[in-house]
């Protein structure tokens, strides 16, 4: 099928649409957190994967990211060793995970996008993260998709069937959005078109985020608005 | 808990904020159905009850109001004696779900509500209806949710507490906005807010729409921009 096809995007989030790392840095500075802040950034980032996987082996029963990134943080300020922080400048810092700021082209490219196609978060955050980060970052989505609602986290293939057929169309109809390949890739296996949009700084200048066109992507982007114009939406 | 501890506004679709009689009477016009259109359109709607009351009561599993809508107009063409419509026309006639328009002024009362508050959907609707009337009407939600996402029709107190945990939020940091007072009892009953918005020609002029306020409703209110007022909300 060609990409004529495509009826909707859904879009990775955390690294895609918003700098993650950026926004924690900023904020863990503004709080004066005696840690190296993109240290700390990077390291609550990195206890991602090895929580949701305590999730996915059946360890942890069904838990949403602010629960695990809460988890992760109190991992983290006993290893720095910060023990001034109250019970609710804690529960502050841990929201910022729903202040992150946006790629600058994210809000201008999903308003083209908007225009042809509907658009969707399909995130492993929890709904109630991804309404505060777009209201946070003038962000307009047709629909809040996440993880949360299938109970299971990307790549699992329920999460991409599941918003396809929430979403009332076929797999193949669903083009994911994402800057990382694996995420790319899960989506492809089970029948979804994908674009992929490098992100070069989620990383930090120089770091190792994914980079590079590869065969299998139906689509490869610079930004959202090279993406809406290369689907010819909202031109 | 005054009125400013609440955070999200959830709201009735079908009625409250699209005006699905004379969308269908007037779909049902342009088909040159051979059929009284507001009878139709009346008939239609009558079998909403009875069909999710089949889902509640277990005799059908869980069919979302897309199929719920076809099973009641087979049923109506059958009754009519309408024959001569193709399964592609059928289709698209069942889709005037997807299609109905706005009341006058639910876009921008919207518009105004979204300064100040979370607003989400809470229908009975599937989700992929309430994206395309959001996208036909112009209506731009922080959330699309539904009764879908509950596996459980309103006014089941799962769909009200469901939605409140998935925003994050205390039942009583919600208020249901919705012009059906039965959709605001059991909202109230687990502890929502409520706000009545009178759409007196929901069931045509003259017709048994809920009217009047009550001393149980925290706001009675003519229309969404009379809401927003209200709450001083986008002024």
């Amino acid at each position: 099928m060609p990409l004529s096809g495509v009826k909707a995007l859904t879009f990775d989030v955390f690294g895609t649409v918003v700098d993650w790392r950026s926004s924690i840095i900023h904020e863990a500075t503004a709080m004066e957190l005696r840690v190296d802040a993109a240290e700390f950034a990077d390291a609550w980032r990195a206890g991602y994967q090895p929580a949701m996987a305590r999730v996915r082996s059946g360890e942890l029963g069904w838990t949403n990211i602010d629960t695990l990134h809460r988890m992760i943080l109190d991992e983290l300020l006993r290893k720095y060793r910060i023990d001034e922080l109250s019970e609710a400048r804690k529960t502050h810092l841990n929201r910022v995970w729903h202040r992150l700021a946006p790629w600058p082209d994210s809000a201008r490219g999903l308003a083209m996008l908007r225009k042809e196609f509907i658009c969707a978060t399909l995130s492993n955050g929890n709904i109630s993260l991804l309404v505060d980060l777009a209201r946070h970052g003038g962000l307009t989505w047709d629909c809040v998709l996440s993880a949360e609602l299938y109970r299971a986290y990307k790549p699992d293939a329920a999460v991409y069937l599941g918003a396809a057929a929430t979403l009332g169309i076929k797999p193949e109809e669903a083009m994911m959005v994402a800057a990382h390949k694996n995420d790319l890739l899960a989506a492809r296996k089970v029948g979804l078109k994908t674009a992929f949009v490098e992100r070069p700084l989620e990383r930090g200048s120089g770091g190792p985020a994914d980079k590079g066109r590869e065969d299998w992507m139906d689509i490869y982007a610079k930004d959202f608005v090279d993406l809406a114009n290369q689907l010819g939406a909202g031109a």
